[in-house]
């Protein structure tokens, strides 16, 4: 993968109104087959999402799973592990959040960034990232071969971008409590995270990644919207058949 | 308490339309004041919902928290307890999922199984039940005395309204899923499940409920609303102030 040579805009010719009314009734197909999803409960969907700083995760899992039912969706934000978490290998955590069938779950970050930051920061050797490589396709190949669908979600956005809203969490009431002086300090590593990414996306990829430009919400909110929709439609769930040994027509 | 004396319709009076439109009102002021108390994650949030089969949790659940952010709101259905939860007390598997501070928890069944249906079935002795009544009382306590508010909904349904229920249950594809045979067998022992409701409602009233009419959903979900609405004004959480070592006028 060559992030730094990949869009994080829309192409050009794509129109904003155009595109959010597909993403809107996207967004409510996402929610009629999620029901169907919850009733049928044989399968499972997990969407994976990765994205540096500000790239707008949060504000794309509450789009795009707005028309859905809060009781077959949920959302898991990994955060620094705790000591219990590190007591374990680093798919212990992540296997526990697994969707069960008939659920949704979003995934705001992941097991991925056990081999970010660490990798990044010079934590784990080289010997390591690569196992984990093989680890991860592992793990998410094993979950798709047990009917937990793996959708997963780059989102990126220019380096530009992030310093816009990197500022707005200092300048906006709203957003302050999003900030973190350390967010600018990985800001600096800017490249090295992207090379990181880059071979992520390229080693990682036995269940493929989505790249979504990022920059503009309206279009990545679309890309994942689809993206999303996608994976329903292909697990394609129903209604199930009434099981019962009641004698209907005695209730009429 | 005494739920056969206790409607299960909103007074004469009032007027659907007005109350369809405070709902709306309320459920976006829940939206508003639980991206606050995400923000700020000093407090949480857990909604108890119980009520007979059919009485409209599940939709409640659905409608009340619309405007939320998926990120910030987890619902969790407690069902038959498995093999492993069973090995521990009853309040085990309850703790492990109270909301962390800066989240909101509903809770589809709680708690209140362990008495109800093995009181009605006989299952364990009067004294273990009172006993069960008092570790319940602290445990609610406990969560208040740590900022964990808990808010207790009773859905107060009819005997004649819960049988046309069950009856769409098994005529209505859409709803197939959720009919169980053993729901018309539960049914045969609405008086007893009424009598230990009763017990619950005056017993386990310490942290107090809210019985709530809920044979028309439009009354329930107002209801329902309200006191979660209730619940967040007293907590009144605010945007944190911005925390940073970082000299902001560099930024401009």
């Amino acid at each position: 993968m060559d992030l730094k040579n990949t869009p994080t805009l829309p192409n050009k010719g794509i129109e904003e109104d155009i595109t959010r009314k597909e993403t809107a009734s996207f967004i409510n197909e996402i929610g009629e087959l999620q029901l169907k999803l919850y009733a049928q409960s044989n399968a499972a969907l997990l969407v994976i999402f990765q994205g540096m700083d500000t790239s707008g995760k949060d504000g794309a899992i509450r789009k795009v799973f707005a028309d859905v039912n809060p009781m077959g969706c949920h959302v898991i934000s990994f955060k620094k592990p705790t000591e219990l978490e590190y007591s374990h290998d680093f798919l212990w955590r992540i296997h526990l959040q697994v969707p069960p069938y008939g659920m949704i779950h979003a995934f705001n970050r992941s097991h991925y960034e056990d081999i970010l930051v660490p990798a990044v920061e010079g934590y784990i050797s080289e010997k390591i990232i690569k196992e984990r490589y093989d680890q991860i396709n592992d793990f998410e190949k094993m979950l798709e071969a047990n009917n937990t669908h793996v959708v997963k979600i780059f989102l990126h956005i220019s380096k530009e971008e992030q310093e816009e809203r990197l500022k707005e969490r200092m300048s906006n009431p709203k957003k302050f409590w999003k900030h973190k002086d350390s967010d600018w300090e990985t800001r600096k590593k800017w490249d090295q995270y992207m090379d990181v990414y880059d071979s992520i996306l390229e080693k990682c990829n036995d269940i493929p990644w989505t790249v979504v430009p990022a920059d503009k919400n309206w279009y990545k909110e679309y890309m994942v919207a689809s993206k999303i929709l996608d994976a329903l439609r292909k697990i394609d769930p129903n209604y199930p058949e009434l099981v019962t040994k009641m004698n209907k027509s005695l209730l009429i």
